[in-house]
């Protein structure tokens, strides 16, 4: 935890008050005391500092912050995704890591090889995917949540939501072995959106990529080795990362 | 798994016998029959195909292949990776994802901020991580196991070893997020070997960032965000290699 972070209702008149696990952090593991500065940041808000009000550095742990906000998080990647829906485990591994490196929205989809047992996972809800989410704000040290978009059914996400979605975008590409087309043929430096798309494992089948080109979007391959979902998601956001530069 | 992997010794005769993993994976994953072809590859050796001889579908499982070897399996990027003692269980994860993105050697070092205990685990052994590395290659359908050096001492490490091994690559890097210089000032395409640097949990502390550039190492940062040891290793190696081209 790189930061504290807070939700908006939880500041009032300039101070927050924390109980929970930020609570046994401050006292743990930064073994803070009675006027030191921490780091702190409004969720979908500013970053700044707070001094230490008051501590009780015993269980329950209870920790009262003067809280003096003042600057923006540092820019974050114009990237987001379309992730057909993982194995739920993977699934919060993906959320952490792909906030900690910075995304906008993802879009998680349904397709042919995705497991039909995995819609029915307890990490779909809000309640349970967002502090994933927010464990990756604060190991990256950024306030901005990205937001969650899910489409349980794949026809009605590429053929009516996509083909107005991808125009907001520079560039929409979809990782796909057998194209012939590699990312820097469709990333350029200084492109102000991307939407990338990574597939179930197995792949996606023929009839999806099918869809995918018609909405308009652009396969790439980054080459024959058939990689994990989350390690796919990972590396091919630091590409894209590297060539918008 | 998408090649089912054998070591030298088991070939005897061009036929594999196997009543491990492997077997149960043939017969209930693959649903393999008496004649069917499937891909396999000896460990360090050649790819190619495999007709089921003899098959045994219920446990014990016991699958008798006849191998015909063919070819070497698709070229892997030229990137090596030093990388502080991570987490044993984030360890076993970096090594598969490794793996499966392609590196040939993972120096394993000690630093200032590695948790002491770290050393103790289990996974240093190579009985143990080896399982790790092979489940990257059969993830990425190839065969050439990464090296793995571990080393104990930070010091000698950089001081003895690392001078005369840096001259082994075109570029030796280490992320480090004070540096002023970006990747693409260090690597450049049709480099043909890069050797990374990833810290531990709370980075390098400055003396050993010091003595990385006197062994011949460039710093560079990829931004302000701080990652998780795994985050960053593979974003750094999709960023190399975009860069490598």
């Amino acid at each position: 935890m790189n930061i504290i972070l807070f939700e908006k209702d939880e500041l009032k008149s300039g101070c927050v008050v924390l109980t929970d696990h930020r609570a046994k952090h401050i006292v743990k593991v930064l073994h803070s005391e009675l006027g030191d500065c921490i780091r702190v940041g409004e969720i979908n808000g500013e970053i700044g500092t707070a001094t230490v009000l008051s501590i009780k550095n015993k269980y329950p742990f209870l920790v009262e912050l003067s809280v003096s906000l003042s600057a923006k998080p540092a820019p974050s990647p114009s990237i987001d995704l379309i992730l057909a829906m993982p194995r739920p485990i993977m699934l919060k591994r993906i959320l952490s890591q792909l906030t900690a490196l910075g995304i906008g929205t993802i879009y998680i989809i349904n397709a042919n090889r995705v497991e039909k047992s995995f819609w029915d996972a307890g990490i779909l809800n809000e309640d349970e995917y967002r502090p994933h989410l927010i464990h990756g704000l604060e190991q990256a040290v950024d306030t901005r949540l990205p937001e969650i978009k899910i489409f349980r059914h794949f026809l009605p996400f590429v053929e009516e939501y996509l083909p107005e979605l991808s125009i907001q975008y520079s560039s929409c590409i979809i990782a796909h072995p057998d194209s012939g087309k590699s990312l820097s043929d469709c990333v350029a430096e200084n492109d102000e959106g991307i939407l990338y798309a990574v597939g179930p494992e197995g792949g996606w089948v023929d009839f999806e990529i099918k869809k995918f080109l018609t909405a308009g979007m652009n396969d790439f391959s980054i080459g024959p080795r058939i990689l994990k979902v989350d390690t796919a998601a990972v590396s091919i956001h630091g590409r894209i990362s590297q060539l918008l530069g």
